[in-house]
């Protein structure tokens, strides 16, 4: 009985089957899955939240994510991984994980380090301010789908729709989007979801330049603002995102996001740097 | 000749001296500086820089830093520390590092990762606009020293002058705050200070209550948007600084900041998630 539900679960949502994870102590495994392909390897959410699933499902995990940086060093090949899990330090709250992903005993691909925490009752104020947007159900979904991994998520953009692939110009658009995004089987919103979407944004440089080019991810940051109880009160399938850039220079550009639960609350906050070549 | 030269060259500032680190191949040598010492330890700006510096005199380090993510992972104590580095990854363009800071082989106290890149020629874009303020010579230095480090610089705050100590109010104010950031004795800014002064913001809880509480930084990732050739070609001493938070909530807050050239030119971008009780 237990199994078989364990099974119903496991197979439930396709997210689920991408990240699943089989148990180690120091050494876990996963695979890449073809659902969340990108276009020269796995899209680069279902790894981070891969790794954070890892570290969510360890026996000496204590807390909740609070902080979880991923450094992609080389491309993933389809097929298994190797997840080298590390407790660095366990403080009273706290603790420093460290995840190496490698294929075939060769070198490290990913590289995380993650802050899980026990979030104490405190002095509560969200300064950032609800970005407006219409419902969900008003807007369409985002029709143009590039890659596998963009066909598993339900994008409504409210504003910076991307019109990728116009006559590029000579002017830089503005970088800045907007959206809803659900996904496309809805699924709710989980410390997992919350970090592959992190990840789910288009390239800055996309929009900027409004046409597609080279462009891959080298580091990203996620910061988590609420717990898993928190999450669990919200009970929502979609959030509220918004990202924009400050800078494309020498072959890098920033981007800055927010994952806003559709009742107001501010759910995480995430940075990352990216190469792009135009 | 060469040995008095350098011997010059690092006791010049005390900035350097802060962060001197003595060579080794994956296993370097610095110290806690009193100059740089905060309330309960060192300042982490300091540190970071440190370990940046280690990376940077690598004889395999190549390229420029891109992108670094110190985790503070528990107090370091006043004296030597060891630093553990690690290529973890080199590709054709970038590295990817691994640095863990450790005192007389206890557990690991401080714990990096650093991505370095060769800046090469594109399409450049900045969006964001540089923050309008009065010159530096223009601005009383602001006067509160609450701790050493807080010397070493010379702050002179534009908007969001702090105003510790004061009743904390009912209704939390804004945590907001431009400023100009300059060693107190002038240094040419580089990748090394520009890393220390990300972390050289106040805790965004001060400002938000107006009273100083217990307060750390957890995590803390800086972006470089600059390369060490555009530095050297700014040629400036000082940064103009803004910062900000968007939530505090189940003890910890968020910070994001921007550390501009005063010719216009954004350098750096850096966030934090840091731990406070009120």
């Amino acid at each position: 009985m237990t199994e078989s539900v364990e099974m119903l679960t496991k197979t439930q949502h396709l997210f689920d089957d991408a990240t699943r994870v089989t148990a180690g102590d120091s050494r876990w495994q996963g695979q890449t899955s073809d659902d969340y392909w990108a276009f020269v390897g796995p899209f680069g959410g279902a790894t981070a939240a891969t790794i954070l699933r890892a570290l969510i499902d360890h026996p000496q995990r204590n807390g909740d994510p609070l902080a979880l940086t991923v450094n992609f060093c080389a491309p993933i090949a389809q097929g298994a991984f190797d997840l080298d899990v590390r407790l660095v330090k366990a403080n009273r709250s706290t603790q420093h994980w460290s995840v190496e992903l490698s294929q075939d005993g060769a070198e490290v691909a990913t590289f995380a380090t993650a802050v899980f925490a026990e979030r104490r009752p405190s002095w509560s104020h969200q300064q950032a301010e609800f970005p407006q947007a219409p419902p969900f159900e008003q807007i369409l979904p985002y029709p143009k789908v590039a890659a596998p991994w963009v066909k598993q998520y339900d994008f409504r953009f409210v504003e910076g729709d991307p019109d990728f692939g116009a006559t590029p110009q000579a002017a830089p658009t503005n970088a800045f989007s907007k959206l809803w995004i659900g996904d496309r089987v809805p699924r709710n919103i989980d410390m997992l979801s919350l970090m592959s979407m992190s990840d789910a944004f288009f390239g800055r440089i996309f929009h900027a330049r409004r046409e597609l080019v080279p462009f891959g991810t080298v580091s990203l940051t996620t910061y988590f603002h609420a717990d898993a109880e928190d999450l669990v009160r919200e009970g929502i399938s979609r959030v509220l995102a918004v990202a924009d850039a400050k800078i494309f220079h020498k072959s890098y550009g920033d981007q800055s996001g927010e994952l806003w639960s559709p009742n107001g609350r501010l759910l995480a906050t995430t940075h990352q740097i990216g190469y792009f070549k135009a």
